[in-house]
């Protein structure tokens, strides 16, 4: 039996914290982890801009309940349940994805949480585990699956390894000229293509 | 982050093959394993029968398109999506469970796949693994998830062994009698009660 486990922001959804940074007008919270290498460090940062702004969790929740899935993304998730097994694995917070997942009829989702106090602050995360979607991948192949992963960007790249076949989704030209074993896609409809062919194989 | 892991049949939605036997009048398609415990020899009994009787998978598949998921199981579903992540575990087959998992909104599935010659004859059947369930709640809980557990019938013991919590959803008095340790839940109501305390625990 075959499973397909995709990325979630920049392959089904926008990237969340870029869209925050966009409604809220908090320019500081674009800031990636292509500018702050270490994740802990990131997220310490994002929070504390939070806190001294007053943001809750609802507010955030608020911002994200007006994004929509990628065009085309809709279709594509329900194609792929369709003719597959299909979950998701992210990096980003449960409390963040709910309103998007909604939208694309709640597939299955494997990501991070936020801690939350009991008036909506946000203190803190707990992390699934570190890797974790290399880890998540290989445990996967441990119960007898054949998998094909599909992700953006450098988080990514170890889940893509791990499976049986990986393929990157409108990755960056750095990740292309890096990691030139994978092939890239740039519609859904391209990476449906490569899903099918894993599937007949 | 928690995951449930239910089983299908008996739980979600009705037995496959009794529903088969039933529609079909093929009384001898009844046999579970508690007729014939080898798996692999109840199963061929099973697909000598349907060569025997020219029963092609289409014809299968449309006996399954008329039965509809159990009483509340598409609410408990739909319920258990919005307040935690859900993988069905199931000894079933692919493309039996698909008509079924249509009614209940495509939820992620990992069971066994038919083998299916291009005239529709079934030829044979095609393990996802031995004892799948349990290692499934294992491979899961190394991926950093806390794992709860629901099924009624024996091949679901070691599944609610291997997860962090476990109840049985309408099991007989034997398996009630022989596992006294796991509660049991007579109704998805309950089952859901049962749920939701794991959740905030």
């Amino acid at each position: 039996m075959e499973l397909i486990c995709l990325d979630l922001e920049g392959v089904l959804v926008p990237e969340i914290w870029i869209a925050v940074a966009e409604k809220t007008g908090l320019e500081e919270l674009r800031l990636t982890t292509r500018d702050i290498s270490d994740y802990d460090e990131l997220m310490n940062y994002r929070l504390g801009i939070l806190d001294r702004e007053g943001i809750l969790l609802k507010d955030i929740q608020n911002v994200i309940e007006t994004l929509e899935p990628l065009d085309g993304a809709y279709d594509f998730t329900k194609t792929l349940r369709e003719e597959s097994q299909l979950v998701i694995l992210s990096d980003t917070f449960s409390q963040f994805a709910a309103p998007l997942m909604r939208k694309l009829e709640m597939p299955t989702l494997f990501c991070n949480t936020l801690l939350v106090e009991s008036n909506g602050r946000i203190s803190g995360i707990r992390l699934r585990q570190n890797d974790g979607k290399r880890k998540a991948v290989e445990a996967f192949r441990s119960m007898g699956l054949r998998v094909f992963a599909a992700g953006d960007s450098y988080n990514d790249v170890t889940m893509l390894k791990a499976a049986h076949q990986g393929m990157f989704f409108r990755p960056p030209q750095s990740i292309r000229d890096e990691f030139p074993a994978f092939p890239g896609a740039e519609t859904h409809d391209e990476l449906l293509s490569g899903i099918r062919s894993f599937l007949i194989a």
